[in-house]
């Protein structure tokens, strides 16, 4: 069989990482696909800049109809990140018959439908495995391995900086701004952290993966998102005696047909499989009916990782090549859009209050809770602090988010409440 | 497209769950693979037996030719257990043109290699994934996850029984035969439960896993194994104290050409990944060069999760028969089998040794590690006991396992040894 040419759009981080596999492990993809995989053309913006891997000088390009229009590509891998100008590209390059690896997760939340829908017409293969958790295999055993499950949860941390800011404000005791700041010193955060910060990165892929693993369309903006900035010390260390640790978790979940999705810093149970992700990594819970729970783990990002997921998906459309099979094995989604309304979406919380130190201010709280039909898994009642001020800190039961809205509002006007200093979804093992 | 017709080689737990999940997700399946799924034959022993789930009586046979040669039946799902008789019945299936995907783990690791050949000879798959730990879709990532990756580690928690046993040894401070008794009352271990905790049945797995992830054929009786019958609650205890968890690994190395494969309790640090996997779950934690640590968790047994396992290998199948393109799937070994000498397997070592407590016995000990070359990382001094005997844990640095036997015999032969209570590998975190 004659080589397999490939055209790589982007040699930042993980374009590099890209050529840096398919060199270095050239005698596992032959074997494993019989024939050579080659380099052909990379768009680059900058044809004289030093780069971290070795590249011969005549494969750099700034012409993307080098190689979008280059009929001896058969593959086209898509590294550059952006959105408009990228999906044009991808689309150009699907309707020459260019099969397509992309690790774009922004492109895949807002528009993987459509480039889908392009993709399976002109018998092409899309593969993205490479846009949610960098180096783990999700994707596939969503589709492949769980393909006779059917999963109703699903929980991940998908963003490295989030989790690696989490972890040390946890385990250091120190604040958010100061963790931040060392995280971008290092290189683990941007210099405008807020896609990451805010919850936003982590809500386009957990679009990616509530569209796979429900096998329904979701839409970006079905997703509710709360980042991390207004997270506390405080609370990571009240969560701590309560035997939670906090989390910025993607929460997808379904009940009959109903869907909800979110991103939101989150309490989970020490014993949560979760609760032990430390660092930059990333790791996805998946709860399916007859499978239970299962979680995959592994590196969320960096050069080499994500080039490893690019990669087998590049073995995975040259197997289709030799088979003859490309485009056939995207599956639609099967269910029309269903999201649960508020008073659907169930959760335990967890509260900080400050209070005004006044007889009768418990009961006043307590019986707002009561009316919404919420009860309490826990109370830390804390020793009276300075100003007149107590602190109560509360663990609901399950309570809908209708009633947690009512509540809070409630809390809000009560003339004896100072301030909600904090209020996060709490998550244990037993779902 | 026609119905796909299923012939299934037992009904004990799993072959029930294969029956429930086939019923239950028949839609997905449907949307899935085009066609509905329908179970033609099953293979029983007993055909008036009663059956936790309900089977129409014409359903089932107790004579396996009404399966293997009914030209009708496209796919022989195998969930008997046994080796030779029922190798037999799957190269019948397979000559007879049928797909066959089984749970059999102790088949795999003995003929794998003899049943892929023939699979592969007469244009059939042969499916596997729920040999080794049940839900968990380990060997597909294996294969297509980690496609373009070099596999140097992968260690596993497989076997759920001695995972159960040794974690509630450890949170519960209690004896091996306490727990083990309490095991076997309730389920979770057999009447005679010396293939889990000897290790044989990890060792199996482990057979498995080496052969994919190194693409190297393993034999069964390359592994080296000890089980948990020995472990005491002394020695996890002990282990807590230095942050080790006790866990019984299947560890398999590769280092340039050569692997290693072993079994055998060992000491995790409390940070490695494998080392908060508790009860009856299982986690293969796998290290790629360029992915680096990835791992995936979930359960290893159990009527559903394992016939998740089985019938999303299934749904594999029909996608291929789709396509046209069954028998295609497997890659054979890409390395001739090298194992490492005795001299190339390096680790660190925990040893608990009872010394008579007379001046110079320390000095004694740590002379004869300094004449191999071994170095401590740890040690711990323990009071003086009853009888004149102390007592000496020690943690070694990395030490080749011709030197850790070197060393082992020596302190045997040391005068002032009293006995070796205990020597179990330990592994940290940082590979």
């Amino acid at each position: 069989m004659k080589a397999i040419s490939i055209g790589l759009l982007g040699l930042g981080t993980v374009g590099s990482g890209v050529v840096q596999i398919i060199k270095n492990h050239q005698d596992k993809l032959m074997h494993q696909v019989g024939c050579p995989v080659t380099i052909k053309k990379i768009l680059v913006q900058n044809l004289i800049k030093t780069r971290p891997v070795e590249i011969e000088a005549g494969l750099l390009t700034n012409n993307a109809d080098d190689i979008l229009l280059d009929e001896e590509i058969d593959v086209v891998i898509e590294v550059m990140g952006g959105i408009d100008a990228t999906k044009d590209y991808l689309i150009t390059a699907l309707r020459q018959g260019k099969h397509v690896v992309t690790a774009n997760k922004d492109l895949m939340a807002l528009h993987g439908s459509e480039l889908l829908t392009v993709a399976s017409e002109y018998g092409c293969d899309l593969f993205y495995e490479a846009s949610v958790a960098g180096g783990i295999p999700i994707l596939r055993s969503l589709v492949d391995g769980l393909a006779s499950d059917r999963v109703t949860q699903m929980m991940g941390i998908v963003n490295g900086t989030t989790n690696y800011i989490l972890t040390k404000m946890s385990n250091e005791g120190r604040s958010y701004d100061e963790v931040l700041k060392e995280a971008q010193a290092l290189g683990f955060a941007e210099t405008d952290p807020t896609s990451d910060v805010e919850g936003l990165d982590a809500a386009r892929k957990m679009t990616i993966l509530a569209t796979l693993g429900f096998s329904m369309h979701i839409d970006l903006e079905d997703v509710k998102v709360k980042g991390i900035s207004g997270v506390t010390e405080d609370d990571i260390r009240y969560g701590k005696q309560l035997g939670y640790t906090m989390k910025l978790i993607g929460y997808a979940h379904r009940e009959g047909e109903k869907v909800e999705v979110s991103v939101a810093p989150t309490f989970l149970s020490d014993n949560h499989p979760l609760a032990s992700v430390q660092n930059e990594y990333n790791a996805v819970y998946v709860y399916g009916e007859a499978v239970g729970e299962t979680m995959f783990y592994g590196p969320g990002a960096g050069s080499l990782p994500t080039a490893t997921s690019i990669v087998s998906d590049l073995v995975g459309v040259v197997k289709n090549l030799r088979l003859g099979v490309n485009g056939k094995s995207a599956v639609t989604p099967q269910y029309p859009k269903q999201l649960k309304d508020d008073n659907e979406k169930y959760s335990k919380y967890f509260l900080r209050i400050h209070v005004r130190d006044e007889v009768g201010v418990f009961a006043d709280i307590t019986t707002i809770f009561a009316n919404y039909g919420v009860s309490f898994e826990k109370i830390l009642q804390l020793p009276i602090k300075k100003h007149e001020t107590s602190e109560i800190v509360l663990v609901t039961h399950k309570a809908s988010l209708t009633s947690y809205d009512g509540i809070l509002q409630e809390l809000n006007d009560l003339q004896a409440v100072k301030e909600i200093k904090s209020a996060y979804r709490v998550v244990r093992k037993t779902i």
